[in-house]
């Protein structure tokens, strides 16, 4: 049985060897927790929790449809945005999809689990792994799915909105689906701007991916959605797959969430200070650090050991040496509160 | 968008008519409700939702390991086992499977959307629905993957522990994978007499698939295992798919409700009981009853409309017209509380 996560947030094999609660900055999730009032709606949720969660995640999906002013039978919930990549490539099952590198890798996992063959377009670092138009050249007539991360994971760097309208132009002229996981857009400067949410009601090969877990904090409660541009693709997704995903209490959190108005406005004015506090301060260090615009930042040192070195004192990092286009030395950080991110850079400068 | 669903359990749909819950006969789910120790797991879990849930399920693996006397390497945790039928079809990839008709139909679904051509051996109502040593011939070469309920779902018919393990026999010498699904199972009389877990040890196609769904009412929770026959198959049950399948709230009540030693005993007593009570009271209203074994009962009734005016009254029942080789008049009712049970026969009383 493998044992090793090679995603950030293994939290509990910390937790298993030291007997304490680490300080996570290898998941990317939003410091403020979970909204008090998601919170109590999970819980009550517990008292109906003998009874089948509603397949259709109807409550939910309504409460969305306000928010994002999409007609509910354009949206579909999942077990976290990792269910809905499955439901997406089963779905629209690509022959030949285009990737971006480094990037999430959930993407090629789903899409080699149905045969599809996956080609990459490298993202360089003399470019600030920032997408060029080059890349709408790689939009080839074969190409029939298309995975862009807004912004990119584990950069930080969203496309251009010019350039990812221009790629979903191409994407419609090559009859290509594409798909924006927009799951970090909410601690951007300005999502509106990056998503392309607004195009929808005109395209029928888009879809937008959004997640609770990092925005609300409820990585554990698993709860992300699809919003897509017609209602038969959204049923389709709904059907594949198995009918529960979305547990109750998910549910109940979800529409909770949507309740807190306050709570994305204070969470991105957090992020936004605390982001340009942590990209100062680990530059100090002497780290190369890539100028994201997520919550969390991407940065390589000279030292290979640095998220062995912060584990023995309590802080998780992740460790990117495992993604394709990246390598031994390059590290991910959350953006956390100001004073976890001090105490971070305080154990980076001794570690150093 | 389907507003329909095809399973039990939508009590949400009537929920949201009515304004009041229903009293659900359509879902199998243990009346007693979810240990107050999962509950109460599950809460606590709540105050660390913001972490992702350990992907390899860990604590929980090693606490059914102890329960089941099988090493937690041959042990998968899924999001109910929808989610690891799923996965097996997954890893196995069969190119024909067969099935029972009637049985539970995400055997089905999972199959046919990961290409698979699905085989049927109709179970005769004349037989009693029940499960003759002719299906052994039904087992030829062709054949990759073999799903049995174990009691089956809708029937409760259990098919007898020596020709189980003459099928498992079969399917060795056949190269075919053998998954018994006894989610059902701690209903019966004596699950072990009728449970494969024995020969896991010394079979490498064997899978056994349960949940803490039906057994704890943890429905709404969505958590279910394999029990696999070695650890290699077992990993790769584990890889594929999204990895972080199973919520943190879910993992918790599981390791807590595993905790109470009496509630399966507690259960079964109960079922045993009512369940002759509720046979007895169908058969006097005039419907002709399977005896099934588990914690429903499939009848058949000459009123085509029985599910539509039992929720008119607060009740759901599931209407079997749906699963191949029944129809019309073919119902499936949970075994519940007796109050439960002496409410529902009354109310079917006042219809008939």
């Amino acid at each position: 049985m493998n044992v090793v996560c090679e995603h950030g947030g293994d939290w509990t094999s910390y937790a298993d060897e030291y007997g304490s609660l680490p300080l996570d900055f290898s998941a990317s999730i939003s410091p403020l927790g979970m909204p008090e009032a998601a919170v109590r709606a999970a819980t009550d949720a517990l008292n109906v929790a003998d009874r089948y969660p509603d397949p259709f995640c109807r409550s939910l999906r309504a409460a969305l449809s306000s928010c994002h002013c999409i007609p509910d039978d354009r949206i579909v919930c999942g077990n976290g945005a990792a269910d809905l990549i499955d439901r997406i490539v089963r779905t629209v099952r690509p022959q030949c999809a285009l990737l971006l590198s480094p990037s999430f890798s959930e993407y090629e996992r789903a899409l080699s689990e149905f045969g599809c063959s996956v080609r990459f377009w490298n993202l360089l670092e003399e470019n600030g792994f920032r997408l060029t138009e080059q890349f709408l050249d790689a939009l080839t007539e074969d190409i029939d799915l298309v995975f862009l991360c807004q912004p990119n994971n584990p950069t930080g760097v969203p496309v251009s909105p010019e350039l990812s309208e221009a790629i979903l132009k191409r994407c419609t002229e090559m009859h290509a689906h594409l798909v924006t996981d927009e799951c970090f857009l909410d601690f951007t400067a300005d999502p509106d701007r990056y998503s392309l949410r607004r195009f929808l009601p005109e395209h029928r090969n888009l879809t937008v991916l959004r997640a609770f877990t990092k925005t609300y904090a409820m990585a554990g409660l698993r709860l992300g959605y699809a919003l897509c541009s017609d209602a038969s693709f959204a049923a389709r997704l709904q059907a594949c797959g198995q009918p529960w995903s979305v547990s109750g209490p998910a549910q109940a959190a979800g529409i909770a969430a949507l309740t807190d108005p306050d709570y994305p406005g204070a969470l991105r004015a957090l992020i936004l200070k605390e982001r340009a506090g942590l990209l100062e301060g680990l530059t100090a260090l002497g780290m190369k650090v890539i100028p994201g615009e997520a919550n969390f930042l991407l940065f390589r040192s000279e030292k290979q050991d640095l998220a062995e070195r912060l584990r023995c004192r309590g802080i998780l990092l992740r460790d990117c040496s495992t993604f394709f286009g990246l390598g031994a030395g390059w590290y991910r950080c959350a953006v956390r509160t100001e004073d976890e991110n001090k105490l971070f850079l305080r154990t980076m400068e001794e570690i150093l």
